[in-house]
Parts: C-alpha cells; structure tokens; sequence
C-alpha cells in the first residue's frame, strides 16, 4: 500500500461528511482515480464496468467489478474479503444484462436501495447506460442524484505523503523532458523521441520509480503545434527549423507532475518569439501573485493582463489541479483557472499552470506544475524556460 | 490519410444504412474509435467531451469538440471546415454549462432536434450526464434512443486495407512480445522490461511504424499474475522461478494486434503446466474449428470441451472482436467467444482468442489475433507458445 491505513480511513470519513452536506446516503464512484484515492485499488479494468459503494452507515468502501479483477481488488486494496463483490463474466459487454443491475442488487441486499443515492453523473466510467439502469432498478429512492466531482474536490488539498510523491514525479519529470531534448535532433525520427519518453517516464530515476502515464506524450511539430492535443508524427524525421511542442509528465505512484516546454531546432520567427516573451512574462506574474485566498479566475485574470499587452490572447483556461490520474486526463477536474471559477486557492493544492497558446499556424507552451504554501506557492520543478535545443 | 476518401465515404454509407434499419434519423457519436473509423480523427482529446453527429441526410459527418482540438479535426479527418464544430473553453469541466447544450444547438441549428435522435449509451465517453443533458434539450423526439454498438457493428467486416494494417500491428506485435522475453532475466528490473515494451510499441519495425497502446502492457509476476489486469510491480527485480504473464500489444495506425504469452524462469510446477496442456490443446482446437458459419457460442463450447478434459475451467469469455481503437480498450465492444452469443462469424472478422486462466494463485496465457477466412481462418502471427524464456 502507497498510503497508511489510518490516510485512507480519514479519506473516507471526508468524504462521507461531503455526502453528508449534500444529502446524500449512498454514493457510487466510477472513476478510477477515485477509487484508487478511497481504496488503493490499481488495475487497468477500467474498461468494463466497475466501481466502489460508499455508504454513510459503512466505515469501509464495497468494490464491485468483474470476477477476473476480484483478485487485483485483494491485492492492492485495504478492503476486506466481504467488501469485495465480483460479478459473473457475461454481464461485460452484453446488451441483455448491465453491471449496474448487479450493483442495484448489492444494494437492496445492504438495505440500501431506497436511500438517496449519488453517482458521478459525468464521469468518463458512468455512462447513461449506467445512470437509466440505476434509475430503473432503485425506484424507490426518488432518482439517482448527481455527484460527479465529489470525490475529487476531497483530493483537492494533498497530503505530506501526497506532496512527496508529486516532489518524486517531479525529478521523474524533469528526466522525462531531459530525454525528449536529447532525442529532438534534425534527421532522429519522431517515434524514436516519443518511444525514449515512454520509456523514461515508466522507468523514473534510482529513487524514483515511474509509471504508466494518464496522457500520451504530447508532441507535435510544426503544423501539428497548432493542434492542442495530437502527438508525434510516427513517419517524420526532424528536420532544422522544427518547432516541436512537448507537454510531458513524471508519475510516481499514480501521482503526476506534467510539465510543457517548446522546442525550436533553430532560430523563432518574430510571431512566436512574441509569444514566448507574454507567455514568459505571464507565468512570471502568476507565480508571484498565487497565494492562499486569491481566488482562480483572480490568478487568471493576472495572467492576462500581462499577455494582453503583447496582444496575445488565450481562450482556453489557464491550468487545472492535478493528482492521482489514470487514463485518459491527469487533471482533477475541479480547479480550473479561468474567468467565473470562485474556487479560494488554500496551501496544499497543486495546480498545473498550463499556458498552451495554439495560433491557427503554431504553437508555444512552457508550463509549471506547483504547490500552494502558506506563503505562497513554490513551483516543483526548476527546468529552464524558453525555447530550448 | 490513412485512408482513400471512398472508403471513409462507404463507412459513412454503411453507418446511415444501420440507423435506418434502426429507425434512427441522427445518431451522436462519442466513442474516438468510431470517430477515428468515420472521419480519421486522431488526437487524446477525448478527455473532454467530443463527438460526431450523422444525420440520415447528410453526406458528411459533423464533428463537435473543444475550440483547441478544431485545428486537429482540419488536419486529421476528410471533414469541411463547415462540418468541424468548436465549443468555448468554459463549457469544459463547468458545472454551470455542458457540452452537449452545444451539440443540442447544433441540431436545433440544423432543423434535426425534434428527430429520432439517438446516442452510445453505454460509451465510456458518453456519460450519464450526456445523456439527461440531451433528453432534457431536445423534448421533441421522444427521448433519445440507444444507438451502443452500431458503428462497432459496422466495424466488423475488415477491408483489404485496414487486414494490411493488421498485418503490420502484427509484425510490431512480435517485435514487442520478443523485447519483453529479452527483458525478463533474473536480476532485471519489472520496471525497465516494461519501459522497452513501450519504446518496442511505440517504434514498431522499419516498415511498420508503431503508435500509442490502448491497454498499458499487462505484465504482471507471481502473485500478481492471479489478477487478470494487473501491470508490472515498479519496484520490484525478476528472480529465478519467476512466472510472469505477458498481454501485449503492436500498434499500427491505431490497428491492435494483441497477443499473451507466459513466461516462467525456471520450471513450471505441475499444476501451472496442466493449465498450459488445456490452454494450447484448447487454441489448437479451436483454430482448427474457426470457419465461416460457426457462431461465437460453438467457438467457446470447442474450447470448453477440450480443457474440461484437463479439469480446468475458464468462467471469462474466450476472445473479442479487434480492430483500430484508444485507450482503455483494444477490443470493439462487439463479438464476444461466449455461450449465449450468437454472431456468426464471417470472413473479414478479426478476433483476438485470449484464453487466459487466472487462478487464486497463478495464471496463464496464450493467445491469437486470428482473421477469419473464406473457408477458415489465419492467425495473424507465428509466435512459439508454451512457457517462454
């Protein structure tokens, strides 16, 4: 177990008082980041239908899921033998039978079936399927409530034993970045960048182990930089004068620690140059100005009062809370920095400051990930800025 | 493009011609594999909602997403510029705004909201939320109707091209299952075996390039190997007496050639090579019984026959239907080798036979990516079986 017992009983209690406050009894909880942060439970069986049952009358969580994944639940979880129900092979992709009838039974056996009862209604892993089924199998309980981001607003202030890992994914990181600028040369192919970054994030240093990544290694060059979201090309070699994006991470223990910077095999065009100097100036301010009681959209708004004077402009947030993750985002999904987010940043949060401008031609990106102290915030990694190679 | 324009333009034609039967007239689409089958889409941007909506009376598909991923759309599909629909950033993670309030004034737009419109209720990236978000915007056509599995349907049937592209994800395939039994020697890290399988996936061969896999590798050891979707222990050294399981994959153009093997450092004990005497009695069987006309159902019950007579006992289906995909899955969502599944297999069809028995204490594996065949069918590769290493 990553965690002591007595971290995942307080997580559990935490979220129970947040049920609590929200009048919620029972609360079903899909998303696989979650369940890893309420049970230790760390498989890749995500893809079928599973999840935990948290009950306000049940000092521990109820893992459901399918019978092959029963004894990945025994391994890597703290729960007890009871507490782990596995349901039969054919409800997996099966258009007569659903998985979330078997959790309605598990349900009604536990007396919980006319409660009220929370799901993440827009998580990944709890499909509509999942929601009409639900609906249809517990009538009596007056509709499955919403209680999407539950979890994950719990996770919002990380632990010491949380904060190292990210300081661990942090020094994985800044290898995993260290490898890409090496394998950028004119006349390397891109895959054979993209397949050294894989293999340096899940290798990690001496003292810290990496993982799996919850995102693939963001990598366009050229044209593709326009594009937020797409990686290497798997046919290109690099050439002189490339402009390759990198948005990267380190994991550790599940925990992630992304980092974006830009690569120019040669000299910036002016445009860009441009936008490297805002985007510099940009994180410059917001480092300086985050701090316990500034609110999101306040470090936003920072943010872009530098840029604009450059005349560049960003539609797009500005950064997000990150954590534990799994496929397919190492986001939180609860923080997000941008106009109308009212949520008070408070010490033990950590955001990824992620200004990516992506112009309709190119792009530039040099992120932080950090760490909101008492005093202010204090970035995990020192990696240089810039156009780097 | 990984495709000829006619060929995406078939697809398209096929998909109307399902709803139709369906008595669908709009149908959104949200898995990325089905995206990436209609249009060529190809980006991680999945993390957020995306989609496409086809309507009976249009001969292109319209893709919806985030305003950053619209300039990926115009580089990665056969799309317009008019049929590639960007939403603002604020409707991301927004508990105030959803995105499909977008895609409902999308339709509203184009005179389609009061359609028989219908969804993949049981996509992972069609949520709960989704769903209630729609039926609430679009009163008029009588709830939307579930449309889970129609694309995939029409996946089923490989054309000449994409049995190509298989081929090639085959040959990576190799590649990769030859790199991790490099990799497991006593003394070495679990950590750096699977860091070259994902540098061996990622680069593929000389004339196969490889991609990004949708399953992270699957290689657990000893114990470990009693959990169906377990990975590597990242701390851990391989030891004499070893037995590791090994669900890999090669990539190629989003095409997944899976295939398990299992390792054992030293000599297997006499229950864990009984197991193995089933596993490849039971492949054999079946490869020599797969043909045009036999239903998913006489596969698994061939396979059931023989392993019985080794007393063992396989309660998971025996294999899935494959073919291009994203993460979390490899498998189509289709066919499953199983009693009460009733497809009848026909040429083209391409099935990873994954019987893999996982007992309380150890586990084992064998599998074929197979295509089935005018008068049988071929496995895609010629990989010794049996413990390796």
């Amino acid at each position: 177990m990553n965690f002591e017992l007595s971290e995942f009983r307080q997580r559990l209690r935490a979220v129970q008082e947040s049920m609590f406050l929200r009048g919620l009894e029972v609360l079903i909880v899909s998303d696989p980041s979650n369940m890893h942060y309420l049970t230790g439970y760390d498989g890749w069986s995500f893809y079928v239908h599973q999840g935990l049952v948290v009950a306000l009358d049940d000092d521990m969580p109820l893992w459901w899921g399918r019978g092959m994944d029963a004894n990945g639940a025994k391994l890597t979880t703290w729960l007890g033998a009871d507490h782990i129900r596995p349901y039969a092979d054919d409800y997996v992709q099966n258009p007569l039978k659903h998985p979330l009838s078997f959790v309605a039974d598990l349900l009604r056996e536990r007396g919980w079936d006319r409660r009220r009862v929370g799901a993440e209604h827009d998580n990944y892993w709890f499909t509509g399927k999942c929601l009409t089924t639900l609906d249809r199998e517990l009538p009596g309980g007056g509709g499955i409530k919403d209680g999407t981001g539950l979890v994950n607003w719990v996770r919002i202030i990380k632990s010491p034993r949380e904060i190292e890992y990210l300081r661990r994914a942090a020094r994985v990181s800044a290898e995993v970045m260290r490898t890409a600028l090496e394998a950028i040369k004119p006349g390397r192919l891109e895959r054979a960048a993209a397949a050294k970054v894989y293999q340096a994030c899940v290798m990690g240093t001496h003292d810290a182990p990496g993982d799996h990544p919850a995102i693939f290694p963001i990598m366009p060059s050229n044209q593709r930089t326009a594009c937020a979201h797409l990686g290497w090309d798997p046919e290109r070699t690099y050439a002189e004068g490339d402009l390759v994006l990198l948005e990267l991470t380190g994991v550790h223990k599940r925990y992630h620690c992304p980092l974006s910077r830009t690569v120019f095999l040669g000299t910036p065009p002016p445009k860009l140059k441009n936008i490297a100097d805002a985007v510099l100036a940009g994180v410059e301010k917001v480092l300086a100005f985050i701090r316990p009681g500034v609110t999101a959209e306040e470090v936003e708004s920072e943010w872009r009062q530098v840029i604009s004077r450059y005349g560049v402009v960003k539609p797009s947030r500005l950064g997000y809370s990150i954590g534990a993750s799994y496929v397919p985002d190492w986001g939180e999904r609860t923080i997000s920095l941008r106009p109308g987010d009212k949520t008070v940043l408070r010490p033990g949060m950590t955001l990824h400051l992620m200004p990516g401008i992506w112009e309709d031609d190119l792009g530039f990106e040099s992120s932080e990930p950090l760490l909101v102290t008492e005093t202010g915030c204090e970035p995990f990694m020192n990696f240089p800025r810039g156009f780097l190679n």
